[in-house]
């Protein structure tokens, strides 16, 4: 079958199961083709083939509004909407996203990237419906791991407060993205082996009629006693307190049990909640017996032994450098406790959980409870590290305010993926986190130029007593440097002059540094002289460098791949202007826009931050007019 | 009884139930006559007298860590630990704060203000506590309306999950701030409700017993009838199921009742919930009498009648003034809805709710939801308005960022409170929201000069169709300006000259307006003309204006009632930059620190944000030296 001849779902409401099947396989062996060369979200996709279908037979999309939490399992619907032929560039620059995007079809109504959105933005959509008059169904799809996130959780409430007409499918693969944590996790548990009460419920529900007593003897409990024979019959009864009619348990991979159940829930009134039952990378083997995280998340493999293809050799991953100098932290210091919100894998935790199981908490997506628990930890002199992606601390940033600076409490925070993330796209670029850090009061600030830094980063630390810290690195692989055996202090706020030079200076950190780099020696080849500066505080900046620099009054070009408003750059003119020195200073970063999805390398072409945009502005820094090439 | 003699709450350890009511008492007259002079949260501390005597009587503090969610019904646990003298300054400058404060006493062992960080906090505690192998209780006390904050849910999850030992207590006054929302509100009205049953609870566990075909006939389904079962016997089942052991319902006023209950609470092994009922106001007719909100938060009053102490004819407040101005546009376009996160009072919404119920959603203590919910709505070409303070906003930052700005939909914000708010603190200034919003690409910010602009803000915010845009407004009163009829469209980015001057630029907006156009009087006084500019955007800066000052080449001096990093005078450092012009520029705002409580004129005294700083900072920027003051 050729998949590419699909152009909307319409199609799939005169297949029988059978063909349905038939297209699931179709399907599958199509998204294990091509990714096994453009790699993506292998596993949460094969999890959800037939649901997708499912879904897309039942209801009618796009006027029917099909929400994908988080997004990453919304390959199929990508396939179903006709965005087959574009699978070969999936997560490439230009390419396919890899999350809905309403850009890319009609049938995207909502776009993600990170979790538990889609029930708050259900309502929005219900209510919308609702006071236009208008007739529609409203289906959130969304995992049991993303339904531990605060705003999900907010959400249930209020849904089943309004009792709007609603469609949640809750999409049980019993993990987040590895592995499942918290009580919610449990009591799906239990739902799921309830369902095998299903068989005698009707045999039951006539023995409790049969019990006469309760109307007679205690009449005011008769009420109460319905709702306990509720609680017997129904699995979901912690959703049925939230307000929700609950459908399930449904096997996610049987097409009549979801046909069936989509088809009573849909005639139902107010919210509705379907449970169903998946397995992550549900019909490739490797996937499916991978222990870790069923292939959540995937780089290009070997389709018949799942082997992945990486780079021979490559350097230890940044949070590989991270997680072994905690290891080695917490072997001398009983105090150190890391807590990570559902991202063990993700942060290369799995070797210190072996090792300190008792010492390292994994709290689920719960990024708010992460950052205040961490307060909670060091108000009692523990070391807290909060080991949290940089575009995903967006969602702690009240508690950063509100209970760690403010209470100025030493917790320390290991910031992954700050800076450009790639394929992951705009909804996951760290390129905010020095613009919403920097003003807080107590908060210092650094980055490393390379994991031998790094390290010592993080031992700086986790030694600092006087307040919040944190470390700030980038997404993928080391430099490959040499690594000191002892782990050193780095005095707070010291930058480090790693080229000298006397004509002008390049104020810069972690991964621009290369470039910097990079330019400092064809400068020096036509005859400039720049200072290359490691500026690894971003806060507090070297006051005594930047005295010294600015009383030189020599040009002054700042490098970031952050965003420019309120960033590094900006932390530069204000300490200028505080001084009151008025240097002839530029800032090259990323400007005021979201930065999609594409290779890092061919992103910061775009972005303009280069070697060659770094030598041009400080030409123009420098009135140096080479090849009379002019700029606004 | 004198209450100034109480240096900790040992003592309490003594008391008969007796005593201690008659000690509720004293304090209750206390709490009322201190606070007709300063005012305060009278409400939510009434509710919690005897609750707080019986905390402090079966636990030890400071070794038992008691941790008051919010915090603003901690008073009597500052009358306990020794703090009664100090009420006369409540609230006030260097005075008593109206939160928990670590300095203040060892008795308050974390500090709040925003609510539902309580449950985190204690469980960092309760985890440094076993890591450390030490033996205390851990008492985290939450309302009912702060359990519906997503933090606080994924707390319970996790909590439930490790088993920690933790008595939380549910302070449940059957509201938030006023009136509370959701489905978890519903069912904590099925447990008080289900108190009742208790008295026939042992006379149903025979009944139960009695049954015998379940355990032979059905065998599997055992477990699951105990567990029905407990479901009919505790109230608490929801809680049950997210691993708590549930204690209640409790009358918060009966200390047999209290005392009963927290003995059998504090024996128990995991975390335990015990589920306290009270009156929010108890004790003083006026509070309980009041349907709005129990008197939350109060300023002076008269005790007898409890008639509120207030300014004669003081112009409408800033909040009535948004209100009012929903109302007419929600009477002209019915794509207006309004959300609010529980606070329909504070935000002066309760006239639109009578007249627009059902386009008023207050959707609880719940920012991240309301936020996103605004996009979903904004989706389906509605106009949503979130209502919100700046402070609370923080919670949603995550929210702005990843849904509203991102996907660039039309949400407006009302950002209430914006600036410094006085009495309440370092945990509600509104001082960080243009540092966090202005980094975010397609985000529209202003702030209204007056009443009058404000109200043409809010209609030019809901006619903006290119994305999100937001109008922050002050804590308290307008100015008492005439109103305009009609209302009119403001252009996007387009400042506005209030006086003007060619030997020098005060750039400003909102608040501080005032003291510019004073020091426009007093330098003109002195032959220095100053011209004013109502920088009414922070975000678009109007550029064409901003060309015009720079290339004139006159001194630039911004002032902004916020902070100063990342904020509006960097935005003007930055633009500067960007086109390379060298201006002389002073900025003034808030430092690099939180600020605390009291009036907001001392403390833009303290933080030197006056008039008289202008007028200095002014000269110095145009080398005037009149009486040779100096500074650096």
């Amino acid at each position: 079958m050729d998949l590419t001849r699909i152009k909307n779902p319409k199609f799939l409401k005169n297949l029988s199961v059978e063909e349905l099947e038939v297209l699931s396989q179709h399907i599958r062996q199509f998204l294990i083709e091509k990714l096994s060369v453009t790699g993506g979200h292998l596993g949460a996709n094969l999890g959800v083939v037939e649901l997708t279908l499912a879904l897309h037979k039942h209801f009618d999309s796009p006027k029917d509004k099909l929400l994908f939490d988080v997004g990453h399992q919304s390959y199929i619907h990508k396939i179903l909407t006709g965005r087959t032929k574009d699978f070969d560039t999936l997560r490439q620059y230009k390419g396919l996203c890899g999350f809905p995007k309403v850009r890319e079809s009609e049938h995207d109504v909502w776009e993600a990237g990170h979790s538990s959105t889609s029930l708050s933005a259900a309502m929005g959509m219900a209510v919308a419906r609702d006071l236009t008059e208008q007739n529609y169904s409203v289906v959130p799809i969304i995992g049991d791991g993303a339904l531990t996130g605060g705003m999900a959780l907010e959400a249930l409430n209020h849904i089943g407060h309004e009792k709007k007409n609603m469609t949640v499918i809750l999409n049980d693969n019993e993990m987040s993205i590895a592995g499942n944590v918290g009580a919610l996790h449990k009591a799906l548990g239990r739902m799921r082996s309830a369902g095998k009460y299903n068989r005698v419920k009707d045999e039951l529900e006539v023995f409790m009629k049969r019990i006469p007593a309760v109307g007679g003897k205690i009449a005011q409990t008769a009420e109460r006693m319905k709702d306990s024979m509720k609680y017997f019959m129904v699995p979901g009864m912690l959703f049925e307190e939230f307000g929700f009619t609950y459908f399930g348990p449904v096997d996610g991979h049987d097409f009549h049990n979801l046909e069936e159940n989509l088809h009573y829930a849909k005639k139902t009134e107010g919210p509705v909640l379907v449970h169903v039952i998946t397995q992550k990378g549900k019909g490739y083997t490797p996937a499916e017996t991978d222990q870790k995280d069923k292939w959540h998340g995937v780089g290009p493999y070997k389709i018949e032994s799942g082997e992945k293809i990486k780079p021979v050799d490559a350097p230890p991953a940044w949070s590989q450098v991270v997680s072994d100098t905690l290891e080695t932290i917490a072997s001398n210091d009983y105090r150190l406790a890391v807590i990570t919100p559902a991202m063990v894998l993700g942060s290369k935790l799995d070797k210190f959980q072996k090792r300190f199981p008792d010492r390292l908490f994994d709290v689920g997506i719960a990024e708010q409870h992460a950052t205040t628990m961490a307060a909670g930890l060091a108000t009692q002199g523990m070391k807290p590290f909060l080991a949290i992606y940089s575009t995903f601390m967006q969602r702690a940033y009240d508690q950063l305010v509100h209970d760690v600076c403010r209470q100025n409490l030493n917790v320390a925070f290991g910031i992954d993926r700050a800076g450009l993330v790639g394929a992951d796209g705009e909804t996951h670029q760290g390129v905010f986190d020095i613009a919403y850090l920097r003003h807080l009061p107590n908060m210092v600030l650094m980055m490393p130029k390379d994991e031998n830094e790094c390290q010592h980063m993080v031992h700086t630390a986790l030694q600092y007593d006087d307040g919040p810290i944190a470390v700030r690195f980038p997404r993928g692989n080391g430099l490959g440097v040499q690594m000191d055996e002892e782990l050193a202090k780095i005095p707070i706020g010291q930058w480090e002059v790693l080229e000298d030079g006397h004509d002008a200076v390049i104020l810069t950190f972690g991964t621009t540094i290369e470039l910097a780099m990079q330019a400092h020696v064809e400068l020096k080849k036509q005859g400039i002289s720049v200072k290359i500066v490691n500026a690894r505080f971003m806060k507090p900046l070297d006051d005594e460098m930047l005295h010294t620099i600015f009383q030189q009054n020599v040009p002054v070009l700042t490098i970031e791949e952050a965003v420019l408003q309120g960033g590094f750059g900006s932390a530069i003119l204000e300490f200028a202007e505080t001084h009151q020195y008025a240097p002839r200073l530029k800032r090259m970063g990323i400007p005021d826009t979201y930065v999609e999805h594409g290779n890092v390398d061919q992103l910061l072409e775009e972005l303009q931050i280069t070697k060659d945009e770094a030598i041009l502005q400080m030409k123009q820094l420098l009135n140096i007019d080479d090849n009379s090439e002019q700029r606004a």
